[in-house]
């Protein structure tokens, strides 16, 4: 057995830590409820030729094949492991059209596999929490805007750094580059995506070598720089003098989105026109989010709208929008950067102790006892001494200790961080909630 | 795109099943916590000579291999798709014994895969619910019982027809065998383990061919019909006159476990001596539980005791005990059979109508402060006339439908399913716990 050691590229957490992604998860889950996302769960393996649907991709991509495939399996199709929820998602939809109400709202919380160079958050296998609509026809701009306040919602609600969402739209640089009299968008949107890595003299360099004039070159890296509230970033466009029908639409379609959001905190939702998500499948709104106090860690939760996904090649129209949440993302900077750390390796609330080896089944009718009523309680493994009863405990962050009754000592329980004990009866005593909420050390509080 | 289809063995639930899967995993994650296990997510790939460490698996396994490989990456190790939540538990406790507190107890709620023939209630990727404790040197036959009434407890909170648990021991069957002159136990469990496909010819056919005498043949048919409470079971086997100190140790360790579970409803749980669990890792304690009204769907859930699966080579003793839930399998069979369903397509619990497009502010407004309450809240896709918009609620099976307030009419809520309506303010009012509960119709409850 040689192989009993991290795999590089597929974290794990440590009890402690799944404690907190647990937490991370059911935050999220109450607030996309709230918002009436219903809970789906797709398989993790597609058809190679639906993750490839879309022509290249630049997410690497694990097939599957059966160690002791057979002759006769030779006709089924290869799979693969999804790359993100939002082609399964899409694929779910157009497979099951008639079964579903639209507009259809899920949210879905799984792994995905992206075979890519592992580094600091970004891994091969990670959790994403995505929320998605689908329309059946079309799907009106108030849902992009509905998906990025909740996603808005959630990041505040997380115990996690100040996130700020960039947002923009597709059709405003489309419209700005055809305005400009650029005709070829991929290039133009692939050379501005690597602005932030090659800075504005390597973009010069890649457009100038394919022919864009000066003042094209000017244009595109003008608005590039354009970020901030909806008001000034319109003037600003708006100044750079260059008009074009698909601009315009661009523009009033991200003003409804940054109106959805009018209610967030200073700076926590902004146009940003350097934003274009790479060669993905977005056609509108596109939206990332950063840790303002991490600038260096790159986008913690991102998506934006696709008009042509679910339809899958039928001609049916199925529009959709989408943010995604990377949960292992976000959680693997924090925990590295030792931002976020908890006191609890336990789901227990109580630890029972047991006075003597042959008395065990006291100590069971007090855990039986507090868990019929949803207090989660562990009995001591051991009959120790109390002090080392009590370390095990303390060990584990839970935080009350039980002293079952003993003669004619009635129950008592302790709480171990003030040492305070005082008598309880297990059928109606309850612990204080401050107590037993799972606490986070060195936590970043959002803006609440 | 042609693959816009079900794959044969992947399940996907719709919305409506869906919302049963969750409210079923936080039904087992709350008993889980319940008892102290803590939450655990491991990678979903091992290398491949983790999965094959216990020599030939009769789990068929996914290989991975990534689409755009490169010469850089031979040296990697092979990897697979677990097929089982055991074996990966078992080398997370191996690779970070240092960092984990002992008896380690942790709950595990994972998709697996195996490449077999899909049949109803096999699939190829199902989702587990398993309960492991691990213990460093010793693990007391006391968490044997542990871990057996836990699963007895989630199969009665569970809107499931009645399970049964058997519970055997490996070494009665072990002990008994060696008491009856018999040496080659595997083969001889292979064969017993045939029994209700092949029948008691069939078995006898395949030992006499290998040179067992009658009396011995008699003997392991006989211990294998044994089953009900351990009282009698136990004097049925002593009955048979066989003696072995391994058949005693078996029997004494069959006897706690069941003792841990005397509570149980009459039936719930039983000893019953043909439970084997195939040529698994298991060396004491084994238990495979079945509905008993369907007989034929074979085991819903199963576990035992493993004592040198966690120590993955090493000469440190991790012995650990579990079970696993086929969460996919025991919803598989019970939807297939229509004995669940439910009215409920969306979380939602109040349908938010807009009286006219140009008075939508104010659904969002109600279905914003019913949400800060905790109350999850749809605004209506468009304001067509109420009927149509009650509709579209009904569609989902949500319970409310809210009419904000306008000009001099208060705010009213109306119950779909009975029609009443009342005044009602979005600050106040909350929704009956007995109409927003997820309704299962056509449930088959356990005994509670």
């Amino acid at each position: 057995m040689s192989k009993i050691q991290p795999l590089s590229g597929f974290p794990e957490w440590l009890p402690e830590q799944e404690l907190v992604q647990q937490q991370f998860l059911s935050t999220i889950r109450r607030l996309f409820e709230l918002y009436g996302y219903t809970p789906l769960h797709t398989r993790a393996v597609e058809p190679l030729d639906v993750l490839l649907a879309k022509g290249e991709t630049d997410k690497e991509i694990y097939v599957l094949r059966r160690l002791q495939a057979e002759a006769a399996d030779e006709g089924e199709a290869e799979l693969g492991l999804h790359f993100d929820l939002t082609v399964p998602f899409a694929r779910f939809v157009a497979q099951n059209r008639g079964l579903l109400s639209f507009p259809f709202r899920r949210y879905q919380i799984q792994p995905v596999w992206r075979g890519e160079r592992p580094q600091l958050g970004r891994y091969r296998e990670f959790i994403q929490a995505d929320i998605d609509v689908i329309g059946e026809g079309e799907l009106e701009v108030r849902y992009d805007g509905e998906v990025v306040r909740v996603l808005h919602e959630v990041t505040e609600a997380l115990p996690i750094p100040p996130v700020r969402l960039q947002v923009n739209n597709r059709k405003v640089l489309e419209g700005f580059y055809r305005g400009l009299g650029i005709t070829d968008i991929v290039t133009t949107l692939r050379a501005l995506d690597k602005l932030a890595k090659i800075g504005p003299d390597g973009v010069t360099d890649q457009l100038s070598s394919r022919g864009y004039t000066a003042a094209q070159i000017e244009g595109c890296l003008a608005i590039a720089g354009i970020e901030g509230a909806i008001g000034p970033v319109t003037e600003a466009v708006r100044a750079l003098g260059v008009s074009h029908p698909l601009l315009d639409e661009g523009l009033d379609e991200l003003a409804e989105v940054m109106a959805a959001c009018a209610g967030a905190r200073e700076g926590a939702v902004v146009a940003a026109l350097h934003i274009a998500r790479g060669l993905d499948y977005y056609t509108g709104t596109v939206v990332e989010g950063v840790f303002t106090d991490m600038p260096g860690a790159g986008s913690v939760c991102s998506g934006g709208r696709y008009d042509n996904l679910a339809s899958m090649g039928s001609k049916q129209k199925l529009p959709g929008v989408g943010v995604s949440i990377g949960v292992s993302r976000m959680l693997g900077l924090l925990f590295e950067a030792g931002r976020l750390a908890t006191t609890r390796r336990s789901p227990a609330q109580v630890w029972v102790i047991v006075h003597r080896d042959d008395e065990r089944a006291e100590a069971e009718a007090v855990a039986t006892a507090l868990r019929t009523r949803g207090i989660p309680a562990l009995v001591s493994t051991r009959a120790a001494g109390y002090g080392k009863q009590i370390k095990w405990a303390d060990r584990l962050g839970i935080p009350y200790a039980w002293f079952p009754a003993k003669g004619d000592k009635a129950h008592e329980v302790k709480v171990l961080s003030t040492g305070a004990q005082e008598p309880a009866s297990p059928d109606t005593w309850t612990p204080d909630p401050a107590l037993t909420a799972l606490r986070l050390l060195g936590a970043t509080q959002g803006s609440s």
